[in-house]
């Protein structure tokens, strides 16, 4: 069975798999009071050139994105976000539930927020104070969910849209690895403008590891009551923060993801030309969102591909996701088995 | 000065006031164990015809919608509702807060709701459960915030689109009034299909009371505790359910809302042939929407006349809305203001 | 039939009434922007002797403690309050819905909070971040649920425990008159050091009004999304503005209240020395709590009194209540049955 | 070093870090369709004795117990619980957060809730309805937060106070193989009435694993919504499966928990007698509570020895807690350490 479904089918990293070994040594103090917890800590200030930042080890993507957002709104204010965010559509209400507010839905381009979008949802609240929650959020996917990237000088302008209205960017970071590959940046630029980052460890290589990365110092104040209060404090921590500190270590993450995206970019220009197959959106992370004529999405279901049919994007659209764990043997199959289909015809 | 700025700034009816004053005698239980509540229980059996209705008083329209809504469905799952609706546009997140839950907005036609619209809402979530907040309620306004109006046919078929897939209807009966006026049936007829309602009063013509009305029996379990977490079980409750009464007691609701109506209806005949001037929407209640020419839309508030931009429908769009208060000389005032506007130019 | 059952049986003034039939001439700006809601924040400066403080006209008492909590607190804090607090006691938990926060019981005396019982848990909090919630908010209710008042010292002690550690004050003031009465002192006095205020209007004589009154200034900010966002915005404000400012004229809540505990001090006299009848708490302000023997009481309701049994405070304990509404001759008739039944064993 | 400070403290047991290593090879379903979490219901159903059981893997002990009580009562009811319960003292309000509702502290008796406890608090709320929560939940943490058990009896006559009141219980089993081992009884017995329970993993033994059990088959439907908006669902779910079956194939978790309570116990033999320290409740399962001269919790902890005190239980009050991996030989040295000191003054 070849899987291109998610990157969370995958195992995690034997890296990661050897740190928690490692970490497992005597007692350790809990909550965050130990070593590996303050080494992890010390090595993201560096990936992301910034000695302030404060980082808060989590279990999980959806409830990672929804303590960020929670910390830094009040719940009369609301989040601006694309209508195929995360966020909006993939943790069945646990942002508002956290937050209390809403999330505003701007137009996108590609997936991606635009100065003009986001002006415009202000401009209709700032009409309709009190009784339209306040935009307080801008909240960017980077990779977005459907694999592209914000380039540099596009977070720059959003930076700049979020100065002139006092708004706050949050970076949901689950694909930041592929994001930063596929940026050929440094994570710190890949990441400008932003002030609280759901950092992403699972979709990269770990078992289950994420973190709130506070990369603005203003807003580091409490969260540890937000990071208790909404389940997301591991007690054992050190066993979170091992597996993360494997993945940075060495830029192992970057390493990993380049390799998945790499391994996408084969699967597009695989697919290009074939008849029928269409990439329904520029490739440029880890994950391709393409039409494909039923009977051949039939066969290669049969073939023992997995993959999910991404109804959002339209219809006969399907998404194929790689990982660190996607082989090129994989990526060949797959593709043989999409001529050996339509030559069958 | 001459107001069309919202039906919220006429005062109360003066049956409504002499109904405050006729409760106003000696003691009597609280919280909803009196005779005028009791009276206007049975009252509101008669008008819908519906003999197991219950109906629970309440302060203010934004969370009369907040309890309705909590109280049929849990936090996993959502309200399906137009753009701008009032729980998405015009309350600050309060739904969301009562509820817990998300609101998705689906395509709507002439601020309507439609079979397909929320065909294709239910669809994409169930592909895509647990990610995706289950639809549970679909939420709809009758008249609408923009003025029109869903006639009985068209509640048959959301009733069967509801049927099909397990979901309650909930009604924003904010200007229920005004729907029954402009539809020309009972109100029985006018809340076809619907199993809760925000009964309106404010709008029409009380100083602040509304209403849950539950029509559906199975629903009305337990709403007791609910009416009074929410903050909107009052404790003098005969004053709520007194204000209700007089409005429908002789029918007293749909009197003034025909008047309403009627008067905007001549401002939309009136307005229409202007130059520069555009209905938005087609007039049905008592709302009209139009695009007046900036320097027009200046002049009538420099002679006093009181109304709103209306952004979510467009640049230089306007609302005008009439009330039981509003008079033909105010209507007839509007108009020839607008006229030696155009003249004058 | 005569009512001892709460304050909230009466019905409302006949000042309260005129002010309502005043209030309704022609249009006003809805939510706050009325001419009346402006005097009534200038006259409660007048009677509180604060030219900063700002009032919010509120439906419901649970709702208006609600609100006014959650606007002062984040939801991993926590508010300090008594046992039989109105909060924890009879809010059916909207305080925690409101808030998202805990209330820690702290003990009291009398139905009153003291600085040690604070220090107390503020101690265990302090020892256990993030594990337990934050105290944030002592929340004081004047005159207290068992009819007792805070003197002007105990208040002042409280403040000092207060910003020893960081606290806001939050008073429920649902029947703030009664306890203003009860000290003679200054409304102003009987607020000393109190940030933020649930001012009480339906208990003192109003229809249904009540009001966050914003004492300390530093806490005004953004108040008006959180007054819409709890669903305590009245549309047609100037409505419930009427009642309170009808009551706070000429100090009528004030005249109201001396009446009311007068006949509650008569009350009191008139049951001690009755066989098997004890005073609970010391009579202080319009609500009394008496043990009566189970045939004296059953024989009360027989001849039509109305008053409820408060299992909070004991077996065979019960609450009479005194408001403006109640007369010397239905105190003097409850005491006559009462000698009557007693002699007629 | 020597660590009593918390079984959390401890690292996992050599079992489950072999069980990661096996889970980890190739491509999983995610969210939980996996072999590895079949195995562990399967293998749950035999340990407690019900074929009918659900088990929904978590993270952390505080958001297991939360969304366990989110998914079976309503915002406006309430659970019953005791004062020390790890959801009323050590969760920063999350069970408030997510459920919605109050938890009504009831009487202890040595930790343990009790009938007559129960019986009081329903029936104040029966009399108060719906100004007071309802209770819907009784909450037993075993073993409790203070080292007590309930027994099978116990147990049974709070099964018989819930059916009489329609009452659901919760069981809070973060240390549950402390109180299967202590009870002597199987694993079924030992959750006697139970609806659904928090099984613990972490403090057994885990890295980072627990588990909402659901025993009651009428509680299951729609879970998963809970476990996703809750932030409760792993995507790698085989990585958490995988350590609870480690503990709990060949009854490794039993094995664990009875070395850690006989090391208690023989601390609780050791220090019994010794001048000035006392046991502040009988030792039964794996944490002890004692009453320590300060001068000699001074030397220990200068000695090495990690503990903390606990406020709540008392002054001069410290917990000593016990794990799998606790050695005869710390508590020997601890035991010396004490008598040292005693010896020494």
């Amino acid at each position: 069975m070849v899987w291109f479904a998610s990157d969370n089918t995958a195992p995690m990293h034997p890296a990661v798999l050897a740190a928690l070994s490692a970490a497992n040594k005597g007692h350790a103090a809990s909550y965050g009071a130990d070593e590996i917890t303050a080494r992890l800590t010390a090595r993201l200030r560096e990936v992301f050139g910034n000695p302030h930042l404060m980082a808060f080890p989590t279990f999980n993507g959806s409830a990672t994105n929804g303590v960020a957002l929670a910390s830094i709104m009040r719940p009369f204010e609301a989040t601006i976000a694309t209508r195929d965010a995360h966020i909006q559509n993939d943790e069945c209400g646990l942002p508002e539930f956290f937050t209390g507010a809403k999330i505003l839905i701007a137009p996108d381009v590609l997936g991606k927020l635009t100065p003009e979008g986001i002006e415009a949802i202000v401009a209709l609240s700032q009409d309709h104070a009190p009784h339209a929650a306040r935009p307080k959020v801008i909240s960017l996917t980077q990779s977005t969910e459907i694999g592209t990237v914000y380039g540099v000088e596009e977070l720059r302008a959003l930076r700049a849209v979020a100065d002139r209205h006092g708004l706050l960017i949050h970076m949901d970071g689950a694909r930041l690895a592929n994001g930063v590959a596929a940026l050929g940046v440094s994570p710190a630029e890949a990441v400008t403008g932003v002030d609280i980052l759901s950092f992403g460890g699972t979709k990269a290589g770990a078992a289950l590891a994420e973190a709130v990365v506070i990369l603005n110092p203003a807003l580091i104040r409490d969260f540890e009551y937000w990071h208790k209060r909404m389940g997301q404090l591991p007690s054992k921590m050190r066993f979170v923060s091992a597996q993360l500190l494997a993945l940075i270590e060495d830029d192992l993450w970057l390493t990993l993801a380049r390799h998945a995206n790499g391994l996408a970019q084969r699967l597009a220009e695989g697919l290009s030309g074939l008849e029928g197959v269409a990439l329904v959106y520029p490739q440029a992370a880890n994950a391709l969102f393409v039409t494909l004529p039923p009977a051949l999405a039939e066969a290669l279901q049969a073939a023992g591909h997995r993959f999910y049919p991404w109804s959002l994007a339209g219809e006969h659209v399907y998404r194929l996701v790689c990982s660190f764990a996607t082989t090129e043997d994989e990526v060949t199959a797959f593709l043989t088995d999409c001529k050996m289909h339509l030559l069958s015809r």
